[in-house]
């Protein structure tokens, strides 16, 4: 039986692999990638470098042409499963062709596989199409998450407390009910700025070189960094940013 | 000037131990053990077995008397932040008698030092006192919520949604709003059981040798899950366990 493995890289810093994402990567026969066509140089680089280091010496490399995407779309959901769909195509596609019987492929992710991203559920459509068939494993990773608590050094919760992790998106909508603590991610409106009387601890390409670090009150920081997010944005062609927004404490 | 690392170190597989963990394990003088106190002997057995394997053959390792802590308290922010100061006063002892200065001490944090633990903020408490000074910095760690993620192989949100991070005391006082998304921790009532229409996927003692799995409509799978749970319990003199409960989609 052919197996993939969905395997969790960490937030930017090599040192965010874990053992097992580096016996895994060990292991690999093939790896699939599939996102050659964005302009990530750095992450990509970052992850060529631990194939490299981590790889087998025969592992084989596989590219396939990760499908456009309208990134700006009026019906979100439904473009997202229109683009999962077509990813899952190529990816079929790279497996049937290049994973031979009894042979490991890995997927290598950004972060952790389990928040926001696509690939598990791309493999449960491949599968549930039927034209090929093997068994997947998920091995988790650091999350942009726990990269920026880590390095604003907070916790994510308060004593007994929620968090909810959420989207720029669904924060413009206004501030989630029943949670003091929320965590914005993929954010390309820089939401907080409605909310002028949280906290926030904001970073950007946290735990690489070119991490940013900011927080403070948003009325007293927000200017500051948007600008620092619309420069570095323009510097390096794209940005990841990610942030905790926190109510104080009513004293 | 001393140094204080806050180690995250994986929700209880050796391998979940990311690089920059071993690193810092490897750099360490002194390491602090503050829950010998506690039945978790499994746990404490993995830990030592990382200092071991990771650490230098010259580290100290120095273990102070946990405070006593009431797990069933009326006031539970009260007691928790009562046990956190005394719990800062052993630390803050340790600290001075024990860590020389330009010396690193670390102090190993189960899952992610982000969610739902206090060392951080116990650290912090040390440095308002004023009377220890150090450096301190924080090193993210795999979760127990992304190890439940990963065994299960799921993701935490649906594409473009939010999903919130919680106790079960808090899912005990009702469903939150505004999510249909919902990991608990720290469960001791086993709140899910309250929710038959909502979709489980449980783990206890996840990644250990002794890990639990569950998962499906909880109508169907409370019952067991409870059984499982009480039995696990009386067998180990302790359960940590964790679980998403996620609404169906309406079709």
């Amino acid at each position: 039986m052919r197996k993939i493995c969905v395997v969790g890289i960490g937030a930017g810093d090599p040192d965010h692999l874990t053992l097992q994402a580096a016996k895994a990567i060990g292991r690999t026969h093939v790896f699939f990638l599939l996102d050659k066509g964005e302009a990530k140089a750095s992450l990509i680089e970052l992850r060529e470098g631990l194939i490299r280091h981590y790889g087998h010496p025969h592992k084989r490399i596989v590219e396939g042409r990760d499908p456009d995407r309208d990134r700006t779309p009026a019906d979100y959901t439904g473009t997202v499963a229109d683009w999962r769909h077509r990813r899952s195509l190529v990816l079929e596609e790279l497996i049937t062709e290049h994973l031979k019987d009894d042979e490991i492929g890995s997927i290598l992710v950004w972060g952790d596989p389990s928040l926001y991203d696509s690939t598990i559920a791309i493999l449960e459509e491949i599968l549930q199409r039927g034209a090929v068939e093997f068994e997947y494993e998920v091995i988790p990773g650091i999350s942009s998450v726990s990269a920026l608590a880590a390095k604003h050094r907070i916790g994510l919760n308060r004593v007994g407390r929620p968090v909810q992790i959420t989207t720029g998106r669904r924060l413009a909508e206004g501030w989630p009910e029943g949670v003091d603590d929320v965590v914005v991610m993929l954010d390309a409106q820089q939401a907080f700025t409605a909310h002028p009387d949280a906290d926030i601890y904001w970073g950007a390409y946290v735990s690489t070189a070119d991490e940013l670090l900011d927080a403070g009150r948003v009325s007293e920081v927000a200017e500051r960094i948007v600008e620092t997010r619309t420069e570095a944005r323009e510097r390096h062609g794209w940005i990841m940013d990610t942030y905790l927004l926190r109510r104080p404490e009513v004293e």
